[in-house]
C-alpha cells in the first residue's frame, strides 16, 4: 500500500504535467516503458525507483508514436494516443479487448461505461483508447501549430494508431476482441477490414460500417453549426447544436413523454451553458465529424460491401437500436445480411441513447459473445 | 371574352403595381370594393368601366385594414392581408371556406393545393389567406420601417386579421368552415377558440392546438439558424436549415429509401442554392417562427386544454400524421380526446410531407366532413 500511494502521487503529478498539456514535450527525459507517458527530467530517478510497482490501471497513459502517417499522406508529428487499461492481462495474454472512444468521447468517459458492466473486466483486460482528434490523443487542441492546421483524419487513421499502440507499445500480436460504441463502433468495423486477422471477435454497438444518407445530413448540419460557433464564439451556436441533439438524440415519443413544453428551452440553454466548447475543441469535433462523414469500410474495396464482407473474417455481432437517428441502423443491418453475421436490433424508445437505457441487455449480449470460443 | 381579356390586362397591371410592393400606397385613389386592392388614380375610370365584369378569381387581392392592433398591444399601421378566392359564392352565401397559409407559405402556393382537390372548389368558395408576416400580408419585408422593427405577431393576431377580412371586406358574418395545413392548422384551432360561433366546422390538417416540446426544440434550432443567416448572409446557414429540414421533414426510413449517400449533400446544397432567403425574408420567417412557438389555444384560458375544448364548440376534424416530426401529432390527438372530437391519424412514411404523399385520402376526409350537415 505504501508503494502504491507513492506511485499514485507521482502518477498524479505526471498526469498533471504530462497529460494535461501543461508540459512541453521537449522537457520529456524519456517515455515511460509501461505507461507510455513522458517522464520529466527531474523525475526520472524517482520513476526508475517506483515504476516497477503497480500503476493505477485506470489512469490515462500515452503511447508516443513519433510520426503517424495518415491515409491522406499527411503526417502527424509527435503523434500520441491516450489510453487506459482496466483489468488484468492473463498469463496467455489472450484476454485483451480494445475499446475505442465514441464521437467526442474520451477513455475517461469509457471508464464509467465499463463500471456499468458492458465488458466483464474481471475476465478481460480492456484497453480504452482515445481516438485521434478527441482532445486527448493528437488533436487540433493539442497541436503545436494552429488548431485548423491539424490534418483531416479518417476512421482508418484512428484504427492505424490503435494498431500501433497494441503492437508497438502493448506488445500484442492479436487481441481477444474489438468492441466500440457509436463512432467506436465505426472503428470496430474498420478494424475488421484493416486488420482482419488481429481479433477473432468484433462487437460494434450502435455503430455503422458506413454512414447512411440520414447520418450524413445530420453531421453536415453539425459541421455547419461548428462553423458558426467558430465565427461567433457565441452560446447561440451551441444552443443550435444542443437543439438538434434534443431532436435527434432519442425519439420524438421519448421527448414528448419526458420533457414539458415549458422546460425544453431551459433544458437546451442549460446544456449549452455547461458545454466546454472553445474554438480549439470545436476543431476537435470538426475533425471527428469529417472522419465519420467519410467513413465507409468499403472505401478501399471498390465501394462494394460484399468485398468488405469478404475481407472482414472475424465473427461479428452488430448491436443496433431500431429507433436510432444518430447512427442509423440500416447500414449495419444490411451489412450483417451481406456478411451473414449476427445482428441484435434493440427495441427501445431511446434511439442512440440505447447504451444508457438498456445497458444490462447490451452487456449480456456483449459478454456472451466475448465468452464464445471462436 | 373581349371584356375578360381587358379585365385580365388591367388586373395584371394592378397586380404588378399594387400587390408587388412596386407601388406607394399613398397613390391609391381607392380600395377596390370587390378585390380589396388599391386602385391607382389614373386607372380609376378604367376600373369603374370594367370592374363590374369578371375578375380572375385566383389573382392576389388585398384587404386594406388600416390599423391592426396586436395581442401585444402594438399596432401594425396600414395593415393589409393578401388573399385569393377560388370558386363561386352560392346565393345563400353560406359555402365559404377560409384557408389560411402554412409556415412560410403563400396563398399562391395554396392555389396549387386546391388544384389537387383538397377542397372541392366546384361546391365551396375557398378564400386562401396570406398569414401575417408571410411576405405578402403585412410583414417585416414590406414594413415601412426596418425589417426588425416589425412587431412580433401571434397566431391569434393572424386570425384576428383574417376575421376582419371576412367581416369587413368580404361581408361575411359566418363561414362554412375553416381549414388549414400545418401553421394554417394552428390558425384553424385558434379560430375555434377566438371566434367560436363563426364557423360550424374546423379542419386542422397536420396542425396543432399548441406546440409539443419537440416542436419547440425544432423551431428554436430554426430561429438560431436564422440569426446566423442574418449575421453571415451565407449559404452555409441556409444549408444548415436545409439539412435540418431533411432530417425532420419526412422520416428516417423514407430518407434512407429515397436518398443515396452520395446524393444527400448535393440535395442539401441545391435546396440551399434555390432558396430565395434574404435578410428581409429571414425576418418574415423569424416572426412566423415566434408566432408558432408561442402558439397555444389555451393561452388566454388559464392554460388548460379542457377550458379550450369547452370554448371551441365547432365540430372538429383533426388530421395528423403519426410520423410527423415538424408538427408533432401528440397535442392534436390529446386535444381530440379532451374535446371528444374526431381525429384521423394518417399512417404514412412521409411525416409532415403527408399532404403531398396522401392527398386523395386527406381530400376525401376533408370533403366528407365539409359536406356533413352541422
Amino acid at each position: 500500500p505504501a508503494a502504491n500511494l507513492t506511485t499514485q502521487a507521482i502518477d498524479k503529478f505526471s498526469r498533471y504535467h504530462c497529460n494535461h498539456q501543461m508540459f512541453d514535450d521537449r522537457q520529456c527525459a524519456a517515455v515511460h516503458p509501461v505507461t507510455g507517458r513522458c517522464v520529466m527530467r527531474s523525475w526520472v530517478v524517482s520513476f526508475l525507483l517506483v515504476c516497477a510497482g503497480a500503476v493505477d490501471a485506470q489512469s490515462l497513459q500515452f503511447a508516443e508514436l513519433g510520426e503517424c502517417e495518415l491515409e491522406s499522406g499527411e503526417v502527424i508529428e509527435r503523434c500520441r494516443v491516450g489510453y487506459r487499461v482496466i483489468g488484468e492481462r492473463n498469463t496467455a495474454g489472450d484476454n485483451v479487448v480494445l475499446f475505442p472512444t465514441w464521437f467526442g468521447g474520451t477513455s475517461e468517459a469509457l471508464v464509467e461505461v465499463m463500471a456499468g458492466g458492458l465488458v466483464d473486466t474481471s475476465r478481460y483486460q480492456v484497453v480504452l483508447i482515445d481516438a485521434l482528434a478527441n482532445g486527448v490523443s493528437s488533436s487540433p487542441s493539442n497541436n503545436a501549430a494552429a488548431d485548423s492546421e491539424f490534418p483531416v483524419v479518417t476512421i482508418q487513421d484512428m484504427v492505424d494508431t490503435q494498431h500501433r499502440l497494441a503492437t508497438e507499445v502493448l506488445g500484442l500480436d492479436s487481441v481477444h476482441a474489438v468492441v466500440g460504441i457509436s463512432m467506436g463502433g465505426m472503428q470496430t468495423y474498420e478494424w475488421g477490414v484493416r486488420y482482419p486477422q488481429f481479433m477473432p471477435r468484433l462487437v460494434p454497438i450502435i455503430g455503422s460500417p458506413r454512414l447512411g444518407a440520414y447520418d450524413i445530413a445530420l453531421w453536415h448540419s453539425n459541421l455547419k453549426a461548428h462553423e458558426w460557433f467558430r465565427s461567433c464564439q457565441c452560446a447561440d451556436a451551441i444552443e443550435l447544436m444542443d437543439a438538434i441533439g434534443v431532436l435527434i438524440g432519442s425519439t420524438r415519443g421519448k421527448i414528448m413523454a419526458d420533457t414539458s413544453r415549458g422546460d425544453v428551452l431551459d433544458d437546451i440553454a442549460s446544456r449549452a451553458a455547461s458545454s466546454p466548447l472553445s474554438v480549439s475543441t470545436s476543431w476537435n469535433t470538426t475533425r471527428q465529424l469529417q472522419a465519420m462523414m467519410r467513413h465507409d469500410i468499403s472505401n478501399s474495396l471498390g465501394d462494394t460491401m460484399s468485398a468488405a464482407a469478404d475481407t472482414l473474417v472475424a465473427p461479428l455481432l452488430s448491436i443496433v437500436a431500431g429507433t436510432d437517428h444518430v447512427v442509423v441502423p440500416e447500414p449495419a443491418i444490411a451489412f450483417a445480411d451481406t456478411d451473414d453475421s449476427q445482428v441484435l436490433v434493440l427495441d427501445t424508445p431511446c434511439g442512440h441513447g440505447a447504451v444508457r437505457c438498456v445497458t444490462p441487455k447490451i452487456a449480456q449480449a456483449v459478454n456472451d459473445f466475448l465468452d464464445t470460443p471462436q
